[in-house]
């Protein structure tokens, strides 16, 4: 395999991606990194910005989210390894859930969370290959995966 | 099908598989119900209590998560239908793997929620066949697709 | 294989599953038929009867349609043998998408309609193992099938 | 994912293909069309053409539908995404087929046709990710899908 | 597993499956064993006699493989196990075809031949997990492998 | 799809391959060719000539079989369409073998032959989407499905 | 799910089988137990006893080894949960394919091996659910996770 | 396939690596060769060395083996064929365990050993299409396989 797909699950409030596509650049790792849209208010309103609009804000977030799923699924299938954010802030149900999908899948999955969820992740965290606490510790596993390197 | 297996993911904090499972009795309704472990401080202590003890929480969290994880997903793999609960107490993040994973397998998905937590779980919604807000609907879903019948 | 199940996808306004479940009795083909609801209303409202009115005729059909999906889609999957029978009213597309899904999974298919109906129909009829004009055919396809029986 | 496959199936009396890969022309996106052959005549005659005459208007429609069967499954089964166009005019079981056949498959379905068309096509619309009104939003749907683009 | 399943797939001329049938029997072995209709004519004719008559050997031919085609793809995907007896007489492509199609699903493969077809027999033989001379030596496979009994 | 890989199987005695090729070649059609070493002697030989010399011709075929396995097995689950050529001479299990094969893996199938070999090969034809006498209708049949080309 | 599946793969020169299933017993869970046939003279001689015999002690060897696999695989795939045991004495290669076979087929995987092994078993152990030192332990898992009984 | 994927799998103590890489490059087979991380210190400390210090050798073990299983089982599923080396040293639990992994996903399987370890791991060679006693031979079943060349 010349080249990896990567896909980037989870948190959108933080710069864990940047991290981790720029920790890989740096090291000219063979990856290609794929994620969901990550501009939360056109992935709020994509549904019915592009659909129609709707009355009920139940439907508006079902349009949006199976608009959203049309681009998530395909990537999450299409993915060599799944990473999965979790932070502090908010349900992030949709992590939990593309983690749970690409278990299914069969695909090798990363998850990265501070110690302090470690409980409240534990059933995550058992379908995992690799917990990370950080995403430096993402780049590193990605690094070794790929290019056989553990130490610089 | 003469008998539908129907597997209850979710919260165990709460009555709501009583009332699916009696309700389902009441009305005859050829489902048999599965789920995890319910016992809260079973399914915690279960990996060292049986494995041997650890030292470390993460590790004590992960022998317990992945000996629960030989019934669950066992049980999932074998439903005709998955049912979600999501409640207002806790993260839930197995809940929400859990429904990606039936998700995955391609098995049809009820969940069951308050309106409150629509926008927080509308990834998961969006991938549901039916999104009910009282265990009561479920087991009037469950009537309608086992048994044909809507109105009494 | 003891019992064969044969799902009768289709048509819900003549009596052709009666002619067929009743020619199968006759028989005593050891085969158990399943099939979508087809009281038409209550197929028509299980949606917004179970889960909650809509305003919007759209979303009225939707509810409505996903939870008849997770009977159609379960009992297709478990079927043995899918029969799929096309009327002269109605679009009915909700029988070639059937057919379609039937074909994906790699279930033997029989069709059944009228010769008129033929060019329309030829990209179904090139999916099935046999087309057949009468449900009295289906019934024949089905003996010799299951037991082996031609000549009276 | 460098690049999607988009198959666009059903409707072939009008410039539905046309307006969708144009619009997608003007946008830059990176996809990939891929459909049935639209030629009407050829896609009628193609197997009496090549593998030989028929007295029978069924054995002849049958030899076309299944040389276009090798072409239609292939590319369905290798596209990202199963757009699905029902007009006016015709039954299009054919458009129902493949709608039921990607869906089998797990594809993600977008599906384009007028309001009206609505209540007969609620079990297709059902599984599908996205409904549209106009090919011009399915090309802005696939433009958000493929470069998370909504406003311009 | 209590009771395997053994497809019995081949020549039609010979005592062959009697032999199998009866000697699993003395034995009490726990298999029920299924294959295709085995009545010459019936098998011929099926097509025409039940879906109408064809002007051409083509189509009659055609009509009745695929409603044969029916009975036997259903059965050897259910099957456990499937054996595939090959005789002296006549081309028998149709058990080599059952022979590739049960590899491809991973069933395991019992050949039965004499040993003068070998040569010919090459790449189906390479593709079994057991290549038996007589139908006594079937017995012999089946009663190892469902009873764990070598010895009398 | 804008390369086809279409495997050819079977007869290795006349220049049907070549034929096919060549036919391609002329109309540039967007396919790349595979298939089984022809060369006869290499073919049976390889086991013994790489693994080493066998006693018994069971076994040295066992061997050639198995390796020319890797070469054709890998192929043909990676080929878009499988078309097999049945010629008058020799019993060709082999190419019925590969039919069923690619039928269980959902390939579509064009199978080559004569008339007169029309009963004998009815369920291997009844499993395909286009029967060609000559090796030119093949070629037809790929440009029609590769190009949409019909008359020239 | 009433009735649980579990293969017992692995060492054949202690008690440990015998050690499970008489645990099970005594707790009455709804486990059925399965595995390879344990007489290790039958083991090695099944494939020359029933085929005839051989010169070479490989052919004899492969010959019984594949009478083995229909028996083991058929078991394996049919299995809910597959326990494998390692002992101390032999290089039980055949234990690992069988945990590498069922892990691939997704299925949960309990391994049984002491200590002093787990280095040399890392990667078979990383593939598992639950690691355990004693046959008691399996059973203990199996009670768990049959019946959620954790505590006397 | 105009370029084959091959994984090398086993032994990392002797060169047999090198001599079947630089015997295709020799022949300018179209092979490219993947495979687990051979450097044996990273191999066992790229869990603790990225993913944090464990004071348990089995936790340390666990991590690392995991983290390697991100590359391994992505190689193995995405390789054509699959060589498995055993040596003379070690255990290799983790070879036997890759060769049954790679053999429930359908892949062609080349097992090397020396003859005197025949008998320990026959079931593993009955699952293989080439058994062979020198890397020499991978690399000539390989030419044959991709080349069709068999002679010099």
């Amino acid at each position: 395999m010349t080249r990896w797909t990567v896909y980037l699950s989870g948190e959108i409030h933080s710069d864990w991606r940047q991290r981790i596509v720029e920790g890989a650049a740096r090291r000219d790792l063979p990856v290609v990194f794929t994620g969901p849209v990550t501009d939360h208010a056109a992935s709020d309103d994509c549904g019915v910005a592009i659909l129609g609009a709707e009355a009920s804000p139940f439907w508006k977030d079902h349009k949006g989210a199976q608009v959203n799923a049309i681009r998530t699924r395909s990537l999450i299938q299409q993915a060599d390894v799944v990473v999965v954010r979790f932070g502090e802030r908010y349900k992030q149900w949709n992590a939990a859930f593309d983690a749970g999908f690409a278990a299914a899948l069969g695909k090798p999955l990363i998850v990265n969370h501070t110690p302090d969820l470690g409980h409240a992740l534990k059933e995550v965290d058992a379908a995992a290959l690799a917990v990370c606490e950080a995403p430096e510790q993402v780049v590193a596993v990605l690094r070794y995966v790929t290019m056989g390197e553990l130490a610089d």
